[in-house]
């Protein structure tokens, strides 16, 4: 019996609220596993409901949060600024010993929310390390959590009945093919604030400052951007809503990374006012080895270019 | 007749002082097209002479620069700090009316070193704004400058002799796939600056600058890197001394467009503090054109997560 069929029918009767890019790739990935008998997609937007029956990836939808009731799975897929709203509703709404499972980026503001439930819920915060630029029912896939980290950051309880929920959920997210780690929320907050926070922000002030040079006009940047730019623009095309919530969230973090980040940026600065050669060559030479790690660990791809260039698009005919 | 075909033998006798990436990748362009009769790479290391013979793009090597003597096309592909050093010698060697072309990511400073050759020797600055993380005579590929603009930065000569200089090397670069710009130098340093120094810069420190959490470890950064930051660790990858050099020689440019992104992360930061959701999400909204225009413009790949996650990597043994 592969894993799989080992997890078949691991829910019942399972709920996703909020059915764009992760919340929709859970959806697939659980149907392509047989991981929940019954999904449904409960989404505020009736575009984003009727897509994700077009797609075929969940069973029901509704725009009512109620269409909770009665799941033993709940996963909350929404921003994370309203995650907090969604956990008070379920509150009222979700059956006892029902799973509440959330996949927001910053866990800190969930595990405070969580903490006002009731225990016959079982908050685990989870988030997975994964995504794409793409937002949206139609941007999902199954794979996308394959090969990828999954956090948890169980909440202060030690009772039976939760520590099997964790179990529960940690079984969900290795049977669709992550890796499962667990840590405290704050660490998560720290730790997510260098790998993916700071990295967004920096993207984002990047491409937004493009435009800052005068002499300098947008036709310009696109041409040139092979130079490097075009590597910043994936993650800064990324949901603008969802990104919003996730410095308002974990504010804290990301400003003390920030602010390290800056001293840096000054240190090079110095080192390039002041022409001083070996300060750079030595600080250029460092992340050679990071991103061999980072391939070596199946996080990144060895292509160069990330294999992008790699299939040939020239034709005579074009010349 | 394809133009393949029509530029055959454009070059009788071409050199190439310096085969690492960009020099190996046009020797191979070079050769498939048949631009030049003859082929030599001239290259101080002894083991990057052995490679490029071994890997057969080139007719002959030699660590001499005397060996550009006869050459009608000499390229010049080091590291832009020396360039002025090769020209110099080049004065010395380079045979009446050869055509001296450097390809370095910093103008000004050469055109400043070619002000002093003779006028029987026309060197012609090119840009090709294409590349790899990847170093050495091994990481060449001929298709790499496909598609990918290059940019000539001519003397202020009107002669005719150079003026057919410029033309001849614009055919070059034409032929092998290149759309191609012409700008002064002083120009393209800063929109340099803007679209590949400073996302260098950038890339360099934020991935110099993960170990600096003491609580987050390098393992952590590693796992977690998915989140974005991996997506700097390319640009972060290339060559420290090839990059020491550009920063040296294109300071004020870089110091200028760097002092933009710093006024501009110091706005988000003070967004981030007072938790301006406004000014963040409008912030972050601007950024998705700028990347479809660069798709649309066939200079980025269209594919979430460049293409890199596409396949997928699971397989049933591995759980």
């Amino acid at each position: 019996m592969t894993p799989k069929e080992q997890n078949h029918g691991l829910f019942d009767r399972a709920c996703i609220i909020g059915i764009g890019l992760i919340g929709s790739s859970l959806a697939r990935a659980l149907k392509r596993d047989g991981l929940a008998r019954e999904l449904v997609a409960i989404d505020q937007s009736e575009t984003a409901c009727a897509e994700a029956i077009d797609l075929g990836i969940v069973t029901a939808t509704s725009q009512d949060i109620s269409a909770a009731a009665g799941c033993d799975l709940i996963i909350v897929a929404t921003p994370v600024g309203v995650m907090p709203g969604v956990l008070q509703a379920l509150a009222d709404v979700a059956h006892d010993g029902a799973i509440i499972m959330d996949v927001g980026s910053v866990k800190g503001s969930v595990a405070d929310a969580a903490a006002k439930l009731p225990p016959n819920l079982h908050v685990v915060p989870a988030h997975p390390i994964a995504g794409t630029e793409n937002s949206g029912p139609a941007s999902g896939f199954a794979e996308l959590f394959e090969n990828r980290w999954c956090i948890l950051t169980p909440l202060a309880r030690q009772d039976d009945a939760y520590l099997g929920a964790v179990e529960k959920v940690e079984t969900l997210w290795r049977s669709i093919g992550s890796d499962v780690a667990r840590m405290d929320a704050a660490h998560h907050d720290l730790a997510l604030a260098v790998t993916s926070h700071l990295p967004h922000l920096i993207a984002y002030t990047l491409v937004g400052a493009a435009d800052d040079v005068e002499s300098v006009n947008e036709a310009e940047v696109v041409k040139y951007s092979a130079g490097g730019f075009r590597d910043f623009t994936r993650i800064a095309a990324s949901d603008p809503v969802m990104w919003r919530d996730v410095f308002l969230h974990n504010k804290d973090a990301v400003l003390e990374v920030l602010g390290r980040f800056s001293e840096e940026l000054a240190v090079m600065q110095r080192a390039i006012r002041w022409g001083d050669a070996q300060a750079l060559e030595k600080a250029f030479t460092r992340s050679r080895g990071l991103r061999k790690a980072i391939i070596d660990a199946g996080q990144e791809s060895a292509e160069p270019n990330f294999g992008r260039d790699s299939k040939p698009t020239r034709s005579d005919t074009d010349q």
